[in-house]
């Protein structure tokens, strides 16, 4: 039996792992064909990485070079092989098998061998085997309407809708939140999330009276009274999207902000901690309270100026500005300031929500007296969107809308994985994982201590910091090519992002490489 | 056999047309059963509408209390069975079976029948038959991983995806155009847009030299001269998005804006055409250049206010402002200012792209003499993102950027739209179609011209005026009752934006129930 488009995969499954039937996504087969290849389909990943070529290879590097044709490619890593990638390895078109720290800038949720559903099918096709996890959505004949007729949700939504949303994102719901509306991705959730902040700041302002003629008619100009003064505080270093209300929130790399004209907002301190944090307690403490206070000038000064602060935005763990950690106490610092001027706080939890930090929403990390206003979150949840309190909730028609406003074919997915992280545990797992993590990289940090420090974390949602930028992306390129691949962020920070079903063993793996290049970066 | 879940279905289907085999959806079946089924599917579409309840119904009704205590519910119009529903024809929850003339707020390319999927999946199961079309994009395994792997495509793309962006969009793209971007949605498409004309603006100001650093690190602060004074110029009653961005360009409706602080760019006046257009040729020919007199001084004005104009933003047709059309006139005098002042235009085919107009971009008719530098789409096209002329590509890295870059799975569906445009001459149908579609609604002003004026349109584009807006609404809620489901805009326009299957002789259906309603409503 022929099998061409293989070659990569029958490279790489050639060691004695049983083979992937990838044969199955080339051609038809005949029924005969299907039992044949039903022997040696399992679920399963590989016992470690494997790194045939240079990375980028041969074949990422010609494909780049036909990309650049039609966009910057200045971005990308190497191209993948999504049919062969397995669990929490990623498989390149060169036939590299790698570790997977980084899933897609912390966008998949269960790795792949969850995700990863032909084999298992053609298994059921004979076998009445049942995946209970997300391949139940694409094999099932009454989904795929979903994926094809994609619904204008705000004014045609399916019957199902209210108890999909039931079944998925309110099911997960952070305390004090029974509102959410879908969005097609992070920014459009963080610029749609402030538009509630702003409806509610003026709602509050007019005194609940309705819309003049006059604000209606010079809304429609961009002029006052209908486009009032209005700004929203940001922080430091914070990444809220690339559109342009999430850019003017936005502070962490010149390269997505410089050339565009920006809002000119107030822009607070994000607290620069020292670690170890317990070591430091008082000083951090009082960093803390000087951003606080910067906080609380800004907004003083927003109302002396004419351009009030309708809300914060913060994210839960800056991300992208260099996984920067404030405590607890800080945040309830930010609500209470909130709540004081009756602006509203916006929490964004497009990289920390979905469980990575051992809770299903980081700011559940802060017992806040008073849960924040609105929620924002993307990436691993597959569909974008916010909660609000029911305050924030808008009061007319037609005020958050566009033509999708989310898709559902997302949030079918989610609910597989909403309830395959239930049925797994896979929250329990990122704890016991994150655990492992944290402490192997404190042990790596103590045995290279000229190069680590600022080891931290929150269930696997860890990371530490280089002595410098040259360093880092030298191990990361290292790490690379032995086939762990992993992220970055701030300037001299490596950060884990792995999805869900990573365990002790991936980190005990991916540590052995770790410091296998830390020691040759010392030599 | 139970058959239970199939109320909806059965009611609907009842009348001597073939079922459509929905139990496939609610329950596994036995071979057995497949064949029997097999005999009743064929791929079909009712031979009209069918009105069984009000609109919406009592199901809907419930549905809509249910999701109010969800979200805000306003726009609304009813739930839908998109599992029951067929080719042309949109079926709500309440077993109603209505012709659709507003497709998803226009975001739905090839009707149901196309993309309906189950019942001619489970025939080719059993017999061998094979969908052209969408259905094989979900039947086949291996396009699977695309829809449950979604990719960070900027750093991680499939292997196939340079081939992808040829096969698609590249194979549609407008003269002129080698480069393509996705996006999730219409408005990242416009967001990102505006900022390859940003730094392309940028990148001729500064000489080509290279960013210096205080322009770095202004920006991240959002200050001068990283963050330059400019704008963008629009429209009035233009709308291209919701984001900040594009809310800045958008001027249609007061529900979209107040409330929410907005840009201070330069808003032009769109031309206000009278119609008949062959009556008063030279009257819209001076409206016309008074507004391109007033972008030329805005242009100026913004150059000496110093907040320079960088590029300008129109739609090809302006849909949701009211259907206002512009002759190729206009949009050639657009062409030439911007290129003598060397600034960037962004044509927007969100909602005129993909065939509806009778070529596949609308901006074709104008036989521009130099191709838009941006060109915009989403809604149809399934996928977001934008075209741009090679000297408005970025020059850098991670400059257009997000986590996803838009979604394969989306481009893989539109792979196999586009190959039934061409399969069926879609745009040849959709020439046809509209011919008869504008024929029709001059008849019908003719017969009703104290309620009708301003038939107009390009393709099935097309639209008609109301004498008032409650004359409209009324008549659009009449048409509902019958089986009609329409869509409006501006303030007294009904507008038609159906599928690209849509036939002369749902043209005649519709205009049946038309000169019923507006016979009632003149009574």
């Amino acid at each position: 039996m022929a099998m061409s488009g293989l070659r990569t995969t029958r490279m790489i499954w050639s060691r004695g792992l049983k083979a992937p039937s990838c044969h199955l996504q080339c051609r038809p087969m005949s029924a005969m064909a299907s039992v044949q290849q039903t022997q040696h389909r399992e679920t399963f990943e590989p016992e470690g990485p494997r790194v045939v070529t240079d990375i980028p290879g041969p074949r990422s590097k010609q494909m780049l070079q036909d990309l650049d044709q039609i966009q910057n490619v200045g971005m990308v890593k190497f191209f993948c092989d999504y049919e062969a990638s397995r669990g929490n390895y990623l498989v390149d078109v060169d036939g590299n098998v790698m570790l997977d720290l980084f899933t897609q800038i912390s966008s998949l949720p269960l790795g792949k061998s969850e995700v990863d559903l032909f084999h298992v099918t053609y298994v059921n096709y004979v076998n009445g085997y049942n995946h209970p996890a997300m391949m139940d959505v694409l094999k099932n004949p009454v989904n795929w309407s979903t994926f094809v007729n994609r619904p204008a949700l705000g004014m045609y939504p399916p019957g199902d809708w209210a108890q999909r949303l039931r079944s998925t994102l309110l099911a997960v719901a952070p305390a004090g939140h029974q509102q959410v509306i879908t969005m097609g991705c992070g920014s459009c959730s963080v610029e749609n999330g402030l538009k509630a902040m702003f409806m509610k700041f003026m709602r509050v302002r007019r005194g609940g009276a309705p819309y003049t003629q006059e604000e209606m008619d010079s809304s429609l100009r961009n002029q006052l009274p209908g486009s009032p003064n209005l700004s929203v505080l940001s922080f430091s270093n914070a990444l809220h999207g690339r559109t342009m209300g999430c850019l003017a929130l936005t502070h962490s790399k010149w390269q997505m902000k410089v050339d565009f004209p920006a809002l000119d907002w107030p822009i607070a301190d994000f607290p620069n901690l020292r670690y170890p944090l317990d070591e430091f307690k008082e000083e951090n403490r009082k960093e803390e309270e000087r951003c606080l206070a910067m906080v609380e000038d800004l907004i003083l000064k927003g109302d002396q100026n004419g351009m009030a602060v309708a809300g914060i935005v913060v994210e839960s763990i800056q991300a992208e500005g260099g996984d920067q950690f404030a405590s607890a106490n800080f945040f309830q610092g930010l609500r209470d300031i909130t709540n004081k001027k009756g602006i509203g706080l916006l929490m964004d939890e497009v990289q920390t929500g979905c469980g990575v930090t051992g809770k299903f929403w980081a700011h559940e990390h802060f017992n806040l007296t008073d849960s924040p206003d609105v929620v924002t979150f993307s990436k691993k949840m597959l569909t974008g969107g916010f909660y609000n309190k029911d305050s924030f909730r808008p009061q007319e028609s037609n005020r958050i809308f566009n033509t999708w406003v989310g898709d559902p074919s997302k949030v079918i997915l989610l609910e597989a994985v909403v309830k395959e992280m239930t049925r797994s545990n896979l929250i329990g797992q990122v704890n016991v994982t994150g655990e492992h993590l944290l402490s192997e990289l404190k042990n790596m940090q103590a045995r290279y201590p000229s190069i680590l420090h600022k080891a931290r974390g929150l269930g696997t949602f860890c990371s530490v910091d280089f002595c410098d930028t040259e360093t880092r992306d030298n191990t990361v390129n290292k790490l690379r090519q032995r086939g762990m691949n992993t992220g970055v962020c701030g300037t001299t920070t490596l950060r884990f992002r792995p999805a869900l079903t990573f365990l002790p063993r991936h980190v005990d793996i991916f540590m052995g490489h770790f410091d296998a290049v830390l020691a040759d970066v010392t030599k």
